[in-house]
């Protein structure tokens, strides 16, 4: 079995190094990084096929198996994720706060880099270089493990992007691949909290859930997301409609996807029957209380577990509520902290849900997907944060830091 | 055995109500609260004597049971801490960014409560009163877990307390205490993730890292203190020695007293001589490399284990190093992510030592015992974090909140 602390002891040397280096020559090895990935494009291809080979042997669906798959434009887009990240703002040094004390301390608080960053992930290979791209430039290194079906991608993707520091006289230890594809590995490293400042899973709820309860380092919880849209008695339906159905099914595998309405009362007559025809347009099946099986009666009778669930599929459930007070219980009872909508006309309405609702991101009149670190301007995501410790909503590059206080004395004691 | 999930869905509640009360109220409630603390002193130090009376039966130690002891003047203290946190700016409701989006989406990230906040906490009675004001005007509740020795001390300010808001028609839920002393129930506090948001130890190393490794809720790890001072060879010895005698003896329990000198070799035949005259007059006992014990013949020969000692008394450890570089190396080696000092005039050594040294306060000419929320007036202290998720250092109210993302839009749907 691989020795964890010694890959902890290479990523805790590494951050020093990392810590120091400037904007501009993080910005230079980025670029080299990302060309070299493009050139050693056939060596990254030959290793990924063993890993299809292997998927196809072990029966892997064909979903997976896509989500797998390199091709060179693939590649290329890994290449320019790089480069974007490169274009960055470098959130390291910044000065967050300063002030002076009564008795002339001088304090400081800076933004710095936090130090070695893991990161447990699954099948998509595209991840190394992505997790790699937004830990280096925010002055981290990094110790990744990847799905065991990607070993032989994430292996080659981890050697180009060494190789390439390398060239830049940077530590190639600024990425560190578990390599061992056992489980009891990944249990080790989930307690290197000598070595790992932080532990964020990528992947899905079984995952993070492995993760939360077996780390021993901090961690942040990403990427559940039971979102709800609430449809207030003061709904637009010309608005309501198209935000439906764009949350819902314009990509149904994703976290910031809605999987369940909450439809006042006063509306659900007018409403109902038109999200009938919007869902079956679009293939998409309503689990509803009993109130929406009155007005929708094909409708599947929807049970305690379906509002708790995030069915990433053609499914939606349906609660019908007398107030936006019952509406913001309701989700808060059921909701995974991620993101939630409301549609109304109704200034108060909204800021009633705004203040009440407990989750990262809260929607007035538009569509949860937007819960995105592209979408909201980061330039870059590692993931969506649903705990409320450290950060919370879409991750960039500042939340990948932490901060020091320094403080500039002249013999100052304590009395 | 206490059903912990009837406590967690009680504080889950209350923490609703609590994070729509205006600053005023909360204000209000504590001054009644403050008052009602000082009423009843004759109800919480009987109280306080039937936990004295075990001590005593239990055979605790004459230093705990001054820690465990109330008296008049310390219930007012109590109330004069509470007082003193009603009159600090509220955190809750600020905008800490606002920003508007090419779709027209207008995103604002406004800070709110944490939710719940889990603390368990040893001897000391005070910090039920003390948690409680912070976590209440911060607009979070708390379940406490106190120690079993303090249990009829701290059911008894609970009760107090808790009274006083019922008299606000605020929910007592806002302080909950958890008063079985079953050590089974702490385990299960440490795992109630449903309900708390993150679990905030304080007391002795043993019982934080008994929380890092059991807690499945995130954790703020704080308090745990091995703070080194380098004495640099450009160092001004007239700051160098009152700074090294107050940070190590000032109060020697405390989590950021110093534990360790690092000596520049160029200044050790000037700097050490005096060391010894200093200590020896202040009754500390210095445990030195050969270096040291050279010029401190009755010094005892330090070992490893000294270097990664917070020995909380009497006692110091004293390293030798060649140059800043290996200052830092040394440091970064054993350090508790706390807080170091540089005794130097040389600006190059202090940049280098600022920027290099992994710790929540990096100090410059100054002791390091100024890493308290007051000292940096935050006000208040709910404890100091040595870990780099979320808060690090002195954690005020600010610390104990988090953000959310309000979206306002008008019908925008991802393309």
């Amino acid at each position: 079995m691989v020795d964890l602390n010694q890959l902890g002891e290479k990523a805790f040397k590494a951050k020093y190094e990392l810590q120091g280096l400037s904007t501009d020559i993080k910005n230079k090895a980025l670029a080299v990084v990302a060309d070299s990935l493009v050139q050693n494009a056939p060596k990254i291809l030959e290793a990924n096929s063993i890993d299809l080979e292997n998927a196809v042997k072990n029966g892997m669906s064909q979903g997976m198996q896509d989500r797998l798959r390199l091709d060179v434009k693939r590649i290329e887009a890994m290449a320019e994720g790089i480069r974007q990240v490169a274009a960055l703002p470098d959130p390291v040094g910044e000065v967050i706060e300063e002030f002076e004390r009564p008795n002339g301390l001088k304090i400081s608080k800076v933004r710095v880099p936090m130090g070695v960053i893991g990161i447990i992930y699954e099948s998509r290979p595209n991840v190394t270089a992505d997790a790699f791209s937004l830990t280096f430039k925010s002055g981290n290194s990094t110790i990744l493990k990847g799905g065991s079906d990607a070993i032989n991608s994430n292996s080659a993707i981890t050697d180009v992007i060494r190789d390439a520091l390398a060239s830049c006289s940077i530590t190639p230890d600024a990425i560190l691949l578990i390599r061992d594809t056992d489980r009891e590995v990944t249990r080790q490293f989930m307690k290197l909290n000598e070595y790992v400042d932080v532990l964020i899973p990528r992947g899905s709820a079984g995952l993070i859930r492995s993760v939360v309860e077996n780390s021993t380092i901090p961690v942040i919880e990403t990427g559940t997301g039971n979102c709800h849209i609430y449809i207030d008695k003061d709904a637009d339906l010309d608005k309501a409609l198209p935000i439906i159905i764009n949350a819902k099914t314009q990509r149904i595998g994703v976290c910031n996807a809605a999987e369940s309405l909450v439809v006042h009362r006063d509306i659900k007559d007018r409403f109902l029957p038109l999200l009938d025809k919007a869902f079956k347009e679009n293939h998409v099946e309503i689990h509803g209380d009993e109130e929406t099986v009155k007005l929708i009666p094909d409708a599947i009778v929807a049970t305690d577990e379906d509002y708790g669930k995030e069915y990433l599929d053609y499914k939606i459930s349906v609660k019908t509520v007398d107030s936006v007070e019952e509406a913001i219980a309701h989700i808060n009872k059921y909701n995974t902290g991620h993101s939630e909508a409301i549609i109304t006309e109704n200034d108060e309405a909204a800021s009633k849900f705004l203040a009440g609702v407990d989750a990262a991101c809260v929607y007035v009149n538009a569509s949860t997907r937007f819960t995105d670190g592209f979408e909201f301007g980061f330039g870059a995501e590692i993931g969506i944060s649903t705990q409320k410790l450290h950060a919370r909503g879409p991750m960039g590059l500042k939340e990948l830091t932490s901060y020091k206080y320094r403080i500039i004395g002249n013999g100052q004691i304590r009395k």
